[in-house]
């Protein structure tokens, strides 16, 4: 990799950090910080988070030995400096297909334990691992590197109070506090400043913190204050010594998180103490690349490709299915005073960031906290509101508990817009929304829309808003969306995409049954896709109606009888089979004693490796031609022309 | 309800509490007590909690104007007292069809808001309705039930983190401790007893609380020690008002919570602050009644029918699922000694305590707090142990996430022993165990036991902690086991419960296929009235073979070839239909080719209201004859004989 990274290179595993001193450690995070910068500009990731915690994972492995003491990463897109020091330097295909993942992976290193990318979870791992350390009776050590916005989780606080419990069971928490968000206007600080200050580190805090402060205007910020206001709660969780410690839980720090050699003799006490104790590390996201550091947006979280000179995307951005439905939230606001929005924590990307900037007083954010989100949307609808909770789809597993027994037992008018919905992609397993139309089917009175395009997405938003008794769901793609595709015609609520006849009539017709042979049920953005299977089928002279239901859920009664006209029944949706859609479209065809046949084609249920969306489509058999074949094996079959349907690519729902 | 019940029976809504003085105050708590005492008995009901609430329901009725203001009930089985005092004092048919409910419900009453029996929910709820009546400028007061045991819950956390951060939105919280759990062996807790001296009501505490601290002796009750420790974690949190006051809220107590002047004086105190407060007060569960208050193992928590004079239990109890499991589980203790146990604080009623008695090292409990117990059984389980999370069905969908991120992503050996599964009945909508069979079938690796009778469960939890590299669960419904239920022969995994062709073949077999007519797949504890079904059937002249497939998921590979041999295939699941495994069997035989007509037959997607599980089967059509009956509407509608089939009494899929 050159000179630029001499000493990186040299690192071929976390015992190589031994040998060097603290000139050369300041050397390597340099390098480290180089390198990401060049490397991540090119591929795209998560770029401001790695760039903060250089030297904390640096000092990590040199106190810590891994893998025979756990290394343990919250929300791991932290976790490329812990790839460099792990024998993982070429990033020439992050997040690619065979590429490094973009979090921590068991398959590429035994240095890696938690792949999961869901936040707030490290804790629970760390408590499990010390108790098995215990009942095994190992001297190994664990410890869990937590951000500050994931601990306001309950899943964080489930495990602290677990933790906390034990007090002679070793565990060591790193809190990853990024100064960034460290608002000055926190209710008790002042307070709590004045115990900082009687402690290790402060002074070297202090010198940077005033700088962090000084950027951040105590007044005039009522919307930052607003949004940011879990956070800011947790914050002041966070400053006093007093309470982990009335919990039971030491306390070390606050540490400067850019300083090798104080994170290393705070993680040393850390690691001797032989019981549970914090170490709070004050950290720069983007620390070292003025384009992220000045950033106020927080942009360079997460990036695509950029002009590594610049920080501007490579890419211009078109418009994309977030920023659709953001427009449309803030008309909506305008015409109903009642629609509040929801967000755990991520505003901007869910695209509500303008109703925010135009209803400050009608927006909420509860921090990392999905159950929170549902069980007090509740609370907003039974008060007289209509609220609005936009997540990422595959964020919302968190709340099904809430979704089913606080928002649907309780008949309340509540909007779910899931986002990144379907295949992801280069995020890899957990990041796919491939769960959400499967598990949210089992909840009663729920309703389901996909749109298939901008207009749809519009108007099925609209339409969910005005149900005020019962859940409703608008979920959609990751990215940009599509052209319009056009309604022919409309069959009970559902919209015609294409009538059957618009070719001759081909050999299927043989067997004597008139009317199309196959109904083509299209879920949401794979319309032009099914559209593509329609015309493939046409070219085997197999006749296609091709529907789109719109609302997924409840199944349309007046899909068994159109089902009844024809021979096959086949269903597409970006969503897992198991459970989905296909499998509710079946079941409504049994309850109404319509025994055709039905494939149903979608995500299969195993966890998908990361890779490009077209290329993870192309490997389980979700493309025109996989689908068109296997139904042109079908409808062979049933003519008697065929004996066995061809196999399917699409993986069968066993697992 | 005559003399004994004078006061009482006088007050129709909480209104006519205020012209009541201090006295009569005392008397009707006083008519409370005994009338529970009386009306529980009779029906059994949720005892002890309700005991423990009569002053503190009493004033918070006095103080707020329910129902402008919201008086909301964490779990509501405490709701007893408030229904009495709210216009319901018929409890003859307590939890009964057609009677009251044992949680608050909205159908019943204006009074009532949260109807959700799953805890740590009522702090989400408040802060939705605080934040409604901020949006919506409303001045009604929004006040907040919780026990301590539910502040582990990381909702309660999540909630508790966004109600903070509003320093001017009013909202009470009231944490009704009962002191029973509080154990004197908590880290902090003389440091905090020194705070807590400077505040009003200590002296009131101090007086009853020396003498449960006398009762609870310090020394040599490690196993006590070990099972509550997530309680008492949170119990040195809730004692020092500081970190309260650190997080932004106002502090008040410890408050007696039996002494209803003090407690109005501190909620009015709570209720004029104008931000969010929280309110201390501590109670005695089962107060008044000196069986439950004498009992260390909380057994009047929840009761069947008593002797009000002595306590006993009125029907002996006969052997039930959940003993089977816990026997089966020290046996399995003693031969392996890396399984491990979990509950989240139902050691006794998940049928742990044996476990818990015999290897106190090997348990672990976390508080209500079911993501936690899962992530932590992923990191044990990478830490080389095998764990056992026992929990009741329904409680698991708080987990779900965990399961599928956490478990199954990380190919960890867990095991979730699910109990009161299927429909439980007089607990209400939120109890019934009717979810987990759907949304599990989405998990990858995930494998699935529905034991049919005791020898089953020992033989399928012995086969479920054999899988090292991926979640397995064993479910199985509340009470009392059924009689074994003999295989007669066995095709792949699953066992043949009954061959077809013990009848002379009917007239169904006049559509010129030979072999049997129906394969019908017994799920569970559901066997004896499957093969009731095929006895049925017998008559009409439909030969039927029952299996049970054991494992239901994945879907045993032998079931499409079986199928094949049949024309109809029928699934019979103590589960919701939606999802759940007649969908996973039917995917399964599309993908095999087999187009066969399948029934599935389970729980309609709604939800459901108490009664006897043996009313509610019967409501929702899941009675052998119900089937039967439209078994044999099909078969002769393929045999040509009929047009149409009978319509469902078991209720369709769509909702």
């Amino acid at each position: 990799m050159g000179d630029r990274w001499e000493l990186l290179t040299r690192i071929r595993g976390p015992r190589d950090l031994d040998r060097l001193g603290p000139e050369q450690l300041d050397r390597l995070a340099a390098e480290i910080r180089t390198f990401l910068v060049d490397a991540v500009s090119k591929t795209g990731g998560h770029l401001g988070p790695n760039l903060g915690v250089v030297e904390l994972t640096i000092a990590l492995h040199r106190v810590f030995d891994s893998p025979n003491d756990k290394v343990l990463f919250d929300t791991g897109h932290q976790s490329y400096v812990h790839k460099l020091l792990t024998g993982r330097q070429d990033f020439s295909r992050l997040r690619a297909k065979g590429g490094l993942s973009g979090y921590p992976s068991r398959a590429e290193s035994e240095h890696d334990v938690i792949e999961n990318s869901h936040a707030s979870t490290v804790l629970g791992w760390a408590d499990g691992l010390a108790k098995a350390n215990e009942v095994l009776k190992k001297d190994d050590h664990v410890v869990a590197v937590i951000g500050d916005g994931a601990l306001t989780g309950g899943m964080a606080w489930e495990a602290l109070n677990n933790i906390a419990d034990a007090k002679d069971r070793p565990l060591v928490i790193v809190v990853n506090d990024n100064e960034r968000s460290y608002s000055p206007t926190i209710g008790g600080l002042a307070n709590h400043l004045a115990t900082l200050r009687t402690t290790d580190g402060y002074e070297r805090f202090l010198a940077r913190g005033k700088d962090i402060l000084e950027r951040t205007p105590v007044v005039g910020r009522p919307l930052y204050e607003t949004l940011h206001g879990a956070k800011k709660g947790l914050k002041d969780f966070i400053a006093p010594q007093g309470m982990f410690e009335d919990l039971g839980l030491k306390y070390v720090g606050p540490i400067d998180g850019h300083d090798i050699e104080a994170l290393e003799s705070a993680l040393t006490r850390a690691k001797r103490f032989g019981g549970p104790v914090i170490v709070h590390c004050l950290t720069e996201k983007g620390r070292g690349y003025q384009h992220a550091e000045q950033d106020e947006a927080d942009r360079f979280h997460g990036i695509g490709p950029i002009h590594p000179d610049t920080g501007l995307p490579v890419k211009a951005s078109a418009v994309s299915w977030t920023s659709v439905f953001g427009d449309e939230m803030v008309k909506l606001g305008r015409e109903r005073e009642d629609i509040v929005a929801i967000t755990a924590a991520m505003l901007q990307p869910v695209g509500l960031k303008k109703f925010a900037e135009t209803f400050p007083e009608r927006v909420f954010d509860v921090g990392i906290a999905e159950q929170h989100a549902a069980t007090s949307a509740a609370g907003l609808a039974t008060g007289g509101l209509h609220p609005v909770f936009a997540v990422y789809a595959t964020f919302l597993n968190r709340a099904f508990d809430q979704v089913l027994m606080d928002v649907a037992l309780h008949g309340c008018g509540v909007t779910f817009v899931l986002d990144r919905a379907g295949v992801t992609g280069d995020d890899g397993a957990s990041h796919n929304g491939m769960w959400d139309m499967s598990i949210l089917q089992v909840v009663p009175t729920l309703r389901m829309a996909a749109p298939r395009d901008a207009e749809q997405l519009r108007a099925q938003l609209r339409e969910a808003v005005e149900v005020e008794d019962a859940p409703t769901v608008v979920r959609y793609s990751k990215g940009v969306v599509g052209p319009a595709v056009p309604a022919v015609g409309r069959v009970g609520g559902m919209d015609v995409l294409r009538e059957p006849g618009t070719v001759p009539h081909g050999p299927s017709g043989m067997g004597g049954t008139p009317g199309p042979d196959v109904l083509l049920v299209s879920v949401g953005a794979l319309a032009p896709m099914c559209l593509e299977v329609a015309d493939l089928l046409d070219k085997q002279g197999i006749s296609t109606t091709v529907v789109d239901p719109r609302w997924v859920k409840p199944v349309d009664e007046a899909l068994a009888p159109l089902a009844e006209r024809h021979r096959v029944v086949v269903t597409v949706e970006d969503n897992g089979r198991v459970g989905g859609v296909g499998a509710a479209v079946s079941q409504a065809l049994r309850d109404a004693g319509v025994d055709l046949p039905l494939r149903d084609f979608g995500i299969p249920p195993r966890f998908l490796d990361h890779a490009s969306r077209k290329e993870v489509m192309a490997e389980i058999g979700l493309t025109a031609p996989d689908i068109a074949r296997q139904v042109t094996g079908l409808v062979a079959r049933l003519d008697g022309r065929l004996d066995d349907e061809p196999s399917r690519t699409a993986e069968p729902a066993r697992d």
